[in-house]
């Protein structure tokens, strides 16, 4: 099985003002590639925090994905931080050094070159959108938190990871609560262990309420038979199957 | 300081399947109660990590938020599973159970009495939504998935927590990029320690680039000062402030 983490690193999720959609994007990705996608961490621009949960999560994944902090300002801390949990030096990237050289020309200042620092062992990673120097230090990929930016980081990797079977799903929408259909579908779930059956009630009252039932896993033949059987089952209780 | 931690708990998160918003909403009122949120994570239905994180979590925070996980299916694991995170048994809340035989009448059954169950020792919380249980134990308040009902349990469970002195933030937004401003960004920030400056550029080419310049924190003044002396930056090296 081939795992992965995301690692937001970003006081503007925490406290709020930004609505984070870095982990949906890269959650939709991960289960495309065949990976699974273990656990997210939402942390501060705080060293020690960083440090903790890089550490933490590397050990226990395939993959860590953090976004976040690698721009030029005083809140940047990721490269001198994941150097600082990898036990490395954080040094000037030659490659990175010329791009931003090559891109600002005249404009390049000591703040610009602030950016070609990364931990040292760490390979740039490619951007096709902006300038700015994401890395990948072992098992770790540092991507920027600005979605644009991040997400043409996000595709450029993809061929350095490995990939298997993607996640299949299927979804049965009804009109049924899940206390009325809630012992059936276990058994459903003891019947195909090789899926993942999940239960998302809708309640918007007066009139729409119901179930969403999600079907996910790598085996498409049970994924279509415990489908068949929750849509037995949504005929049985005479409820009404529809499109969500 | 006053902290806290969300755990979600949920699969749908994590196979991309759904958006989260339940993290934005939670960290908004947070700000506004004065309580830190200084971590999220996003777990699946799994007993194992469940245990781990809630663990972990509420011995390093004041207060913890759980979402997901209390419905009437078998993926609904969060009662049983907090009470082994506790080391409790888990036992039925008489008055869950009477709000569930109240609201279903000749329909309670054995599915909907499960959600009944709680940790020894939990408190039932209000849900002025629809009649899932939510419950309290000790630091711990473990919450609906859905957004809707969890807001109706997060408002009324806001007179038991302790709160502080609400965060404030300011906003100053420029076309300038933040190699330009890095250098003195930082000063400004090494000026004012009581406040916490996030820098956060856009990027939308070819013409709508620039940075937003986030002051928060709980000292008024030093927030107004910041934010005047950010304002004189951005003047001063020929920028134009602009609403984001």
């Amino acid at each position: 099985m081939i795992t992965a983490a995301i690692l937001v690193i970003g006081n503007e999720i925490l406290s709020g003002r930004t609505k984070d959609t870095n982990i949906n994007f890269i959650a939709k990705r991960l289960s495309g590639l065949g990976i699974e996608l273990l656990e997210v961490r939402v942390i501060p621009d705080n060293e020690g925090q960083i440090i903790e949960a890089v550490n933490a999560l590397r050990a226990a994944y395939t993959y860590v994905f953090t976004t976040g902090g690698i721009g030029a300002t005083h809140d940047d801390i990721t490269a001198a931080t994941i150097a600082k949990a990898f036990q490395v030096d954080l040094i000037e990237n030659s490659m990175a050094l010329a791009i931003l050289q090559e891109y600002y020309q005249e404009r390049f200042n000591e703040t610009r070159r602030r950016m070609a620092l990364m931990p040292e062992g760490a390979n740039l990673l490619d951007n096709p959108v902006s300038t700015a120097p994401a890395f990948q230090m072992e098992n770790v990929f540092c991507l920027a938190g600005m979605p644009s930016v991040m997400h043409g980081m996000f595709e450029a990797l993809i061929p350095q990871l490995e990939t298997t079977e993607p996640f299949y799903q299927s979804m049965v929408t009804c009109n049924l609560a899940e206390g009325v259909i809630g012992e059936r579908l276990g058994q459903i779930q003891t019947e195909y262990p090789t899926v993942s059956i999940g239960s998302y009630p809708f309640y918007h009252l007066p009139a729409n309420i119901g179930v969403n039932l999600v079907v996910r896993g790598k085996d498409k033949k049970a994924i279509s038979e415990a489908t068949q059987e929750i849509t037995k089952m949504v005929e049985g209780f005479g409820g009404i199957l529809s499109p969500s």
